[in-house]
């Protein structure tokens, strides 16, 4: 039955080989967000930049015709991965570890009733869209196919429970280095206000809705000439470092022994679990083990990773000791980003401080450098570990 | 029936109360674009601004569980307008001509064989998602609520045939003037080449397909020192003028009597028919017939619009003779963007000719200036036009 057969002839239902219902206001239901964002200024606004807070929808089938109208908070239920394939030397395109990301949206899925689905077979669709679109990857280092699979709530019952049907696409955006002239160190405002705007309790699921909070304070650390926002969290009167945008953040400490610690925030549920996170935290074990051997770091230089809270004074006081060796931001986009500087606020009225990381010859540190490389090197194929890399074919 | 009620068990069917079809990749299909994106420079890629061919789709409602998998040409069923509100000097918001926006919809989803709907119903609804968010609504001269209504095909039988599923949705982002610092001429880059890989067909419509194809010759512009690309269609030998990145284009050209022509290429199919387009036409038709004046334009000044083609070598001829005085590009998002040159490049291989527009103090001439500010001055509410301005309440 085609869409064509039907015609709105404005009396409520469409006109067509049997009456369907019309897109209707009388059946609106309105459903309001219980967080309000905050208004951006508008002199910082940037055209489709900031979405409000609701959102109309409306669905049709050619059974039950089109659905009563809803306005309910903008990407209520919404969820997104974001991966990415590369071409090998052999010509072949590959993800890097795409069971963790298929569990992960598995798992955010879940979070927001939304349907579950067999991830192996999403993994094998995903592959094939790949081979389909194949000649788009770029056959140069640095430079992969962004793949961004979404699952949208699309019709939900009354009121504020879940949907019940649901969108699942995946796109595919060819793209190049994060940092097109080499790594550069990046510099984090660490704004202590921005904390209480930040709506608990999906933190740790990649939902649409987690990053529309940060668009504002995003713009606030523009404005004062740093890169992007670092994430605190209060904890009594000290602040502890949870993200940096949307990347997660590992720091490189000095030890008494001569070694060194590469701690990054747990998983406690305010910290997305990144695929780079684990995967650097999986090798730093694996070089102290003997296993395999960092770019650029002596087999003897023993690295020992922690998941443990750090605050800001933490990262103040290292510095002071000159034990801080080492900041950098990791995630799926950029790899590695190193830190250069910290600016802390703690009243947005004050300008910040900042905190100064070591300079190093080519933006990144010893560490940082060694785990760039060596997942840059899994990723594009150069290097087998462990069947991170995965073949589409 | 919740979604937490099933789970994949991997089997190809979820567990639950009742089986419901798993993610299925043995029920891919797959539909290859018949029209294959030109590949960007990869040096050129900007991150997610390009997506590549095809997508991959699936749907899920709670009786027939996930449907069978597509991979399909990206965007092929899409459709979307772009509106604004205003808030006037009473504080209440107000829509700039939405029937135009509603009906021309409406007309997309047709050609698009997306179903149909009832568009007195839809603005009604739209007008509500407004009010709820009307906070948003920047009360202050060239700042607006942008709208973006769009449906998507969601299901589609197999093979070529039509969605029969659709979702319709509309969301809001607040937007400041698209000129921060007033009206400055824009550069134009009128290029032979790319007109080949324009595909015919849908040029009337708003439909995202339509974009895609530009992000390549934007980049092209871009690079060559040039803010948008003239579209142009070849007529023999000769180039017609169409449209300016996605906006219509006007130009003012001295007549023997004193008068002024306002020409602008007809709505042949290629040309979208901008709300804008048409509104101009309309102001300079009322001024010239006495019922309006235009703010700065004498009323002796008589202004006759055209709908009516011309070329590349008519505007060289005409700014030879010193008769073509203005040309400018119109949209919801600009408004008026004054033109102040255009390049014209016949061989890619060979440097743009630039063909210089007259320059006005404030970048625009008298007749863009005119139009510009009396449709600002209907959208904000402070002049009553014909109904134009609809109040959201």
């Amino acid at each position: 039955m085609s869409n064509s057969e039907w015609k709105s002839v404005g009396n409520g239902h469409l006109e067509g080989p049997f009456p369907l219902p019309d897109l209707d206001p009388s059946k609106l239901t309105v459903t309001l967000s219980e967080t309000l964002k905050l208004l951006p200024a508008p002199e910082t606004l940037v055209f489709g930049g900031t979405m409000t807070d609701h959102m109309l929808v409306a669905s049709f089938d050619p059974v039950s015709g089109w659905s009563a109208p809803e306005i309910k908070p903008y990407y209520a239920t919404n969820t997104f991965e974001g991966m990415k394939a590369y071409v090998g030397p052999d010509g072949a395109p590959r993800l890097f570890r795409p069971a963790k990301n298929m569990a992960r949206l598995a798992r955010s899925a879940e979070r927001l009733a939304l349907p579950p689905f067999n991830t192996v077979a999403l993994l094998e669709l995903i592959k094939k869209l790949i081979v389909v679109d194949q000649r788009w990857i770029p056959n140069m280092e640095g430079y992969s196919l962004y793949i961004r699979p979404t699952i949208i709530g699309t019709r939900s019952a009354l009121g504020v429970s879940a949907s019940d049907h649901a969108l699942l696409y995946v796109i595919l955006s060819p793209t190049g280095p994060y940092f097109r002239t080499g790594p550069k160190p990046i510099s984090l405002l660490a704004a202590a206000e921005n904390v209480r705007a930040w709506p608990g309790g999906t933190g740790s699921h990649k939902v649409a809705g987690n990053y529309a909070p940060g668009f504002l304070p995003q713009r606030i650390a523009a404005k004062q000439g740093y890169d992007q926002i670092l994430w605190l969290l209060q904890d009594a009167d000290r602040w502890k470092v949870t993200e940096a945008g949307a990347m997660n953040v590992f720091i490189v400490v000095d030890r008494e022994d001569g070694d060194l610690d590469l701690i990054t925030p747990p998983l406690d549920g305010t910290i997305l679990p990144g695929v780079t996170r684990d995967s650097i935290l999986s090798l730093a074990k694996a070089h102290t083990a003997g296993k395999l051997t960092l770019p650029g770091i002596s087999t003897n230089q023993r690295l020992h990773p922690h998941e443990r809270a750090f605050t800001i004074a933490d990262m103040d006081l290292w510095l002071s000791e000159g034990k801080l060796r080492e900041m950098f931001a990791v995630g799926t986009a950029a790899v590695v980003a190193p830190v250069g500087r910290v600016g802390f606020q703690e009243d947005l009225k004050k300008p910040a401080r900042d905190l100064v990381l070591p300079a190093y010859e080519g933006g990144l540190g010893p560490v940082s450098r060694a785990v760039r490389q060596m997942i840059i090197d899994i990723q594009e194929g150069r290097v087998e570990w462990e069947g991170w890399c995965v073949r589409c074919e």
